[in-house]
């Protein structure tokens, strides 16, 4: 998983029906300090996440998982919203 | 999942058999900003997406799942057209 | 899934019982423009395909697909000869 | 699979229901002159690990196996927690 | 699949109780010229293979599936020790 900074979101139509009632997010992945590392992607939303808020995400077919018996046709997916990290 | 812009087409006729009636396309993938991020890929269409098209697509085995009960051995595939998307 | 060029085979006799009946291709993957891009990896056969043809190639617990009901342990696997492709 | 270093936590009490009871590890990769490799991430503990111990993680579904029948949605998890090891 | 030298390997005491009975390699991928590319792992061995052997090792969930029913939560693993290849 990562950490990462949610700065927008996607609006379609058109798609996969079992993406029908799934917020897309734009996510960018963060370092433990806060800063960019690596590219945006967009993921589906599992923990009611908004624009701004530091998140973590998992990638893979784990990120349908939150939302069996539908099989979300997903690569990545934020599970949580993060309040701090601690670094030694 | 990523943002990818349709680039093109593959035909083949030697293949297994649960590709036989999939549509490939080859993908673009790009940044919000727009512009061009990663190499090109070759993608399964869940979605009806036309060369030209803003699209959306998953990587792995959940690529495959709109296209249950058949398995179709891809791991890339379209499951959105984009409408447009914010970024903050 | 990706387009390569089938570069070479590996010959092995002490490998897990299900990769036994299999042909283990050298593939290096290839840009829409034809020209060498990333890394070459070992995969398995699902379509006939020879040394010198230009085939799509997909990666994960998909390439086992074409196997069943054999798992084949397997994590890249040749599923398509290409006849050609167009881009825009 | 990876060697790592425990670096930090990660506190988070907005989460999918399944990662309630689960402990959240910031890990350093490792190579095995000791030296870091590659990017920080989060991964689930299911070996009782603390910070500064080096650790072997892996990637993937397979994360999730130590935790069933609760589908934990981690796409990286601490299996083992390292003695030594040895290099030619 | 990759191909790869087999390095060293790592002891561990406190692990997983489904990787117990599983020996832990450390790998070099190779590329077909026999230069090491790209970065060292710690696999599961499921074809007896030594240090100094070359072989072919998988990425993903397949690593495991030697090891079935016991769910070994790897997601690398030695599947064939190399006899020889040929390139063209």
């Amino acid at each position: 998983m990562q950490l990462a900074r949610v700065v927008g979101n996607v609006v379609t139509t058109r798609k996969d029906e079992n993406l029908a009632a799934v917020t897309l997010l734009i996510l960018q992945p963060i370092a433990p300090d806060g800063t960019d590392m690596g590219r945006t992607l967009v993921a589906v939303d599992a923990a009611g996440a908004g624009v701004g808020e530091r998140v973590f995400f998992v990638r893979g077919k784990e990120a349908s998982f939150p939302f069996h018996p539908v099989e979300v046709p997903t690569d990545a997916g934020v599970v949580g919203i993060v309040d701090h990290w601690s670094l030694t």
